[in-house]
């Protein structure tokens, strides 16, 4: 088994983070994205959409999908649950890694791909003008989210989760995209402190 | 239980069908998206992202995300099974749920909402540019996934599940959208005819 990891962008770091909370490990093939190798015959040839991360199992089937690759894990590895635990615990988690991937993954993701000069190449045509629409949106999703910390520790419940590892690459990604979480959004503030400061985090 | 609908909408659709593939029947709310009944309090106060399908518990619990509430019936109803069995089978559901909702049904939203005059109230800023260029995004997505599909019977494998579903609900949402399937993705059509044809497509 091999995974092809795109280092610092935020879906390989979803996995990484992800197989760092079950304790698993697996042998990585470093592709420099800065240099567009994921465009290149080795990653061509496994995922014609040319995106990572991109895992490969002994027998050569491949599964592509950040989202789909830590499903598979967390099958064949149960423990901890990052999926969540029972008809209710996994829907909230389904519904949570949804809500946060759709409403600002999604947004800080167009906002930087649409704006940032270095993204010219990947996003054709760049539309700077979706890219200004998208940063209120993720702005006033973090509001909503707050709103919920104040409620509970975690995104999803009273357990870390995928949601939380989701949260934690998009607004990380934020710094790039150059989106900042309001100062009032003091509930988003804490629970990004805390699930940064997991050594998970550093994967 | 009670799950607020929202009519032809791909979402909510999403969910009847999946619903209808499991033989289970809950009483429906419908709720005018067309008049904007979905921004009035009757959803607000349950899903303030004022988006549809919301499922609400007898005990009051909300779930929303089409998928999130697909998923807690999958876990109380496992069968037929409609995420997948065993962790690769259920890895490439997931892989091609998200590949067809991240590649297929996002663009031809985004081409909708842009575009379509009746949105304008809807998606705030309309960037026509934007809506333009998801045009061939939806159209590229659509060879890929034919050529996949000359390989198996469904999107992920040899049996109908959620990626078939999402299918289902891209390309019918494409006639809005005023994209067409490109006469040469033979396989695309005859599968869509396919899925078509099940009485679930009728929900």
């Amino acid at each position: 088994m091999k995974l092809f990891d795109g280092g610092r962008a935020p879906n390989p770091r979803r996995v990484r983070v992800f197989l760092a909370e079950k304790g698993i490990e697996v042998p990585l093939v470093p592709v420099d994205m800065g240099a567009l190798e994921h465009k290149q015959q080795a990653v061509s040839s496994r995922n014609p959409l040319q995106r990572l991360p991109v895992l490969e199992l002994d027998d050569g089937t491949i599964i592509t999908e950040s989202v789909a690759i830590c499903r598979y894990f967390e099958e064949l590895y149960p423990e901890p649950p990052l999926f969540g635990q029972g008809a209710l615990g996994k829907a909230k988690v389904a519904m949570w890694q949804r809500r946060i991937e759709l409403n600002l993954l999604s947004s800080v993701a167009q906002a930087f791909r649409h704006i940032h000069p270095a993204m010219k190449e990947w996003e054709v045509p760049q539309v700077p003008e979706w890219g200004e629409a998208n940063k209120p949106k993720a702005i006033e999703f973090l509001k909503l989210l707050d709103a919920e910390l104040a409620q509970r520790e975690f995104a999803a419940g009273d357990s870390y989760s995928i949601a939380d590892i989701t949260g934690l690459i998009a607004i990380d990604f934020m710094k790039p995209a150059r989106i900042r979480v309001p100062e009032e959004c003091t509930n988003v503030l804490r629970w990004h402190a805390a699930i940064s400061s997991r050594p998970s985090a550093a994967a």
